[in-house]
């Protein structure tokens, strides 16, 4: 009976839809012009912008048995604000297209809403939504585009390892890969009884957003988000950099686990490190590849593209 | 046996996909850092930019059985530079999200990233991709975040039509929606056969880009771009400026017909009007309506947010 009073997408129309959710998205401070025109104005003080984009579709990227609307809000934010991070910038502003069935209940897409709202306002507080689309389909699709300012800074690229700098992370290592085995496993309810923390991690990702700014401001020399798992994403920094980048002895769950968004990069020796980033290796001479305790880490290493395709450009 | 030779994203992966699609895509003279990081890095050269994002999905935005993906490619870029152009800006770069099913043939996206390349270089030569993201979906598609440099001037708006000011178009008016119509009545082959112009505009729209910076130079007051039919966009712009827009007589497909992507400009009485630009009408004292040979169009012309619900946030 509760869902007969829950109006959906089609019974409400368009006008109506964005008359609920306008209110809950979050404001940013670069916005110049907001949502209602052709398009946004957004400020970018020192003339450069940073910009990345990231879909999420329901199945391969998310799932409803598991994910709350509210978490996936927060996670759509969430990946793409680490992204800017990684280059050592503010985040300022989000666009956010969505598509999803026209019998979807509206207060999916509000609560969606207060998900970019809490993770705008909990990673990079003075970030909002500028604008967006809003278009029906089959299957839950979400594109959230993200830009960031980098006041004055050079961003700090995947390709500037230098041999002896010291490799390091900050935020958590196979976490939510963890969280995610437990989902699939035991169902959301039960998984959140046995590791609400890991559970929660890959519902809600916590990436160290200021930190990206510090490591930058710390001379940062490379610097990328940990999406795909720590060997595969570190392999990715070695090959940019022509190093091989030599790790600690990590555990499997470390090496493998995608989706902590934890931050990989790589310091002078010997310079002071922002505090939250953690030694966790070195670059050494090589071409392209990731040591672990002194041997060649020859797998693929967490990532199979043919279960878990994903290919991004930038 | 033609189909068996035509890899797909699944069989080839990530990498060698992403491979195939690079060389094809425009590059872009505003890129300071392009695909590859994190994130990208873009100019702003007025420290300021204008971004705009729309969704196209297969079902109610594009179908294969009309559509090449080169077709896709064209009309996923061009609506998004209309939008840029509409704010008097200039479009620099696009951002690329796009979904497919795994088995979709890798030749399906380089002749995607084929369309794109060719759409900006004839509409806007310089704006070219500088990052993207590629996903797996049952359901193609496609999420275009486009950027553009205001070089100075103030935007132009929806909401500055002012009493006495003179209401003109650039661009064509009920073509797209008429070759919308031959697709569905007759199909692909035959519709083109019988009018190659209207199938065509529907398919790879011709927004007059360069036109959005002539009207802003010549002092438009206020803006927009014609995405779903004349009345209905036309009333926007006079709900958003509080007047009635009086236009002349015009056929049901020129009041009616949608994604044509021309451009609804009003102008000071007297002012010389940008050449491409024809008067259609006249900005009076009123509130919102739309007032055509007269008598106010009550209807909501060309548009049901039942059938063809895409609420666009901005």
């Amino acid at each position: 009976m509760a869902e007969a009073v829950r109006p959906t997408l089609e019974s409400l129309g368009e006008i109506a839809v964005l008359a609920r959710i306008f209110p809950r998205l979050p404001e940013s401070d670069a916005a110049l012009l907001g949502p209602g025109d052709d398009a946004a104005l957004l400020a970018a003080p020192d003339g450069r912008f940073v910009v990345t984009t990231d879909m999420l579709v329901h199945g391969p990227d998310f799932r409803w048995e598991f994910s709350e609307p509210e978490d996936l809000g927060w996670k759509a934010a969430a990946t793409n604000l680490s992204d800017v991070a990684a280059m050592g910038a503010t985040p300022t502003a989000l666009v956010v297209a969505l598509a999803a069935p026209a019998a979807t209940p509206a207060d999916v897409l509000e609560q969606f809403a207060d998900g970019l709202r809490l993770a705008c306002a909990e990673l990079a507080p003075g970030c909002g939504v500028v604008g967006g689309d809003l278009s029906t389909s089959d299957v839950f699709t979400v594109a959230v585009t993200a830009f960031g300012d980098l006041e004055d800074r050079a961003p700090v690229r995947r390709d500037g390892a230098r041999i002896g700098d010291v490799l390091a992370v900050a935020g958590e290592l196979g976490v939510a890969s963890r969280g995610l085995r437990m989902l699939f496993e035991h169902g959301r309810d039960e998984a959140l009884r046995r590791d609400a923390h890991a559970v929660g991690r890959q519902l809600r990702p916590v990436p160290p957003i200021a930190l990206g700014v510090a490591a930058a401001e710390a001379g940062a020399t490379a610097m990328m988000d940990l999406s795909d798992g720590l060997v595969l994403d570190a392999r990715r920094l070695a090959q940019a950099s022509h190093v091989d980048l030599e790790l600690d002895a990590l555990s499997d769950d470390e090496l493998r686990g995608g989706e902590d968004h934890s931050l990989l990069a790589t310091f002078p020796s010997g310079a002071p490190m922002p505090e939250g980033f953690r030694p966790i290796g070195s670059v050494v001479a090589g071409n392209g590849r990731v040591l672990v305790a002194g041997a060649p880490f020859e797998e693929l290493g967490g990532w199979d593209p043919y279960e878990q395709w994903d290919g991004k450009l930038s």
